[in-house]
């Protein structure tokens, strides 16, 4: 199944495609949130759509984010050798986890804004995973078991905030806009290989990233097992699975997002995103 | 006001203590969480408590955390001189941010679960700040108006995994049960000057750290507007502003939680909490 969220901001209503339709299934009445996957959400929607005639939604709909706001959005840093590399970091011995706040995420079309006082916003394509059910000391071998599904992530970061300005990385991590999930949600079984993804970015038409989930230091099923030696994962929990190399961090000299800028992104089977850049408007 | 919720974990009705009793307000029928903060629901509670009868709790009845799961619950590290210190780190000249996984929220009394393979589960006492609107870009002169409250908080932190694993902090600060909330929500007014409370923790009655909010090196105002400078704070996000000198990591040798070691807590006007440490059981 391939879900999404539509309509307003804030006020997103919930639907699914079908052979490249999208269709309303807002008379389900349930969110896509941690309820929804806690109670087998996905086989009840299976259900309710075999028993019931969907509407069909305008093309131009607006999309939000395919899955309600999670109780956390983990990301796993410097999870791609040549990523590392351009940023000068050491490849991790094991994986690196940070945060992104949930209140970053926004619709795969809308605007990203640049934050006020920010001169180096970044993209980062991203395969971000989707937990299903809850997630405590889990081994590799099962970890496969507690994913839902994925979902394409633009890990938007603003380096100067990120790294000079102390602490952790999460202050250059959650700003309003950084996180545009989507267009889609799409369950385990659409996807047969994920490690074995092509994924892409560009800026104004020009690549800037082409990687491939195969090049993975850590894979999904030791991310998802190393992350919940830390913390339960709860149903509907995102874990964005890393960037591969061709960020602005990484050009000589680094080149960081300005008003007006396109960025197109993708991975194969998980749809494509727009994200046109904008400057803080207060 | 003082809030609290009550019950069995995960089941838990709101409540609140007036002249130091507990009674039930599950009839408002609205659990303290964005929404209510965010359509005014201090006021419409204290409307509804002038209103209606409420049945008194049972004295002994478990608390959960005062509020329900927050969007975000942000800590601001190293905020008093003295702790910085203790932790040979240079005190920071902008506050440090760093996020708890808000899946690590308990009740106030409940157990600390020492995580598996963990020999450095530390304490931090601090007071926390719950955000009662959205806060975008404020500034310092206008942070309190976006503060609804205080509470207590037990700030754990598993100093292996947070130091010495790679990447950021959060990996040794979201491990579950790791944020005792309470014992109480209390409301602004109920403060009178929260930058003059003392606030104290003791290991097995052994008192550990015994410092006051008078020596933040970055206020509350301070906290809130910078914080606000790098994400949108939502109603019933929670700040946790620090801790001050006399934790585990701090000792020489370092001192760190066993099973069966019971930590109290308190700060003024925000009650008291104890939490005996558990062993982690599969």
């Amino acid at each position: 199944m391939k879900l999404i969220r539509f309509g307003e901001s804030g006020k997103e209503k919930t639907g699914i495609i079908i052979k490249d339709k999208k269709y309303d299934t807002s008379a389900f009445g349930e969110d896509y949130n941690e309820t929804f996957f806690e109670t087998d959400g996905l086989a009840r929607l299976t259900n309710f759509i075999e028993d019931n005639m969907l509407v069909e939604v305008a093309e131009d709909v607006r999309l939000g984010s395919p899955l309600a706001r999670p109780s956390k959005l983990i990301c796993i840093g410097l999870n791609y050798v040549d990523h590392a590399k351009e940023t000068n970091a050491t490849p991790p011995t094991e994986p690196v986890i940070f945060m992104k706040a949930t209140s970053a995420i926004v619709g795969p079309d809308d605007h990203i804004t640049i934050p006020k006082n920010s001169k180096k916003t970044d993209w980062e394509v991203e395969l971000a995973v989707v937990i299903g059910k809850k997630a405590s000391y889990v081994s590799e071998a099962d970890a496969m078991d507690y994913v839902a599904g994925y979902l394409l992530h633009n890990d938007v970061s603003e380096r100067e905030f990120q790294i000079e300005r102390g602490g952790t990385w999460d202050k250059g991590k959650g700003c309003d806009t950084f996180a545009p999930l989507g267009p889609f949600f799409a369950t385990k079984d659409e996807i047969t290989d994920p490690h074995q993804l092509r994924l892409w970015l560009k800026v104004n038409g020009q690549t800037m990233q082409d990687g491939n989930t195969s090049n993975f230091i850590f894979n999904i099923p030791q991310v998802v097992s190393y992350t919940s030696q830390f913390m339960t994962l709860l149903p509907g929990d995102i874990i964005s699975t890393g960037t591969p190399a061709g960020v602005g961090l990484g050009m000589k000299p680094p080149v960081y997002l300005k008003a007006g800028d396109v960025i197109e992104l993708g991975i194969d089977g998980l749809g494509e995103a727009r994200q046109v850049v904008a400057d803080y408007k207060g």
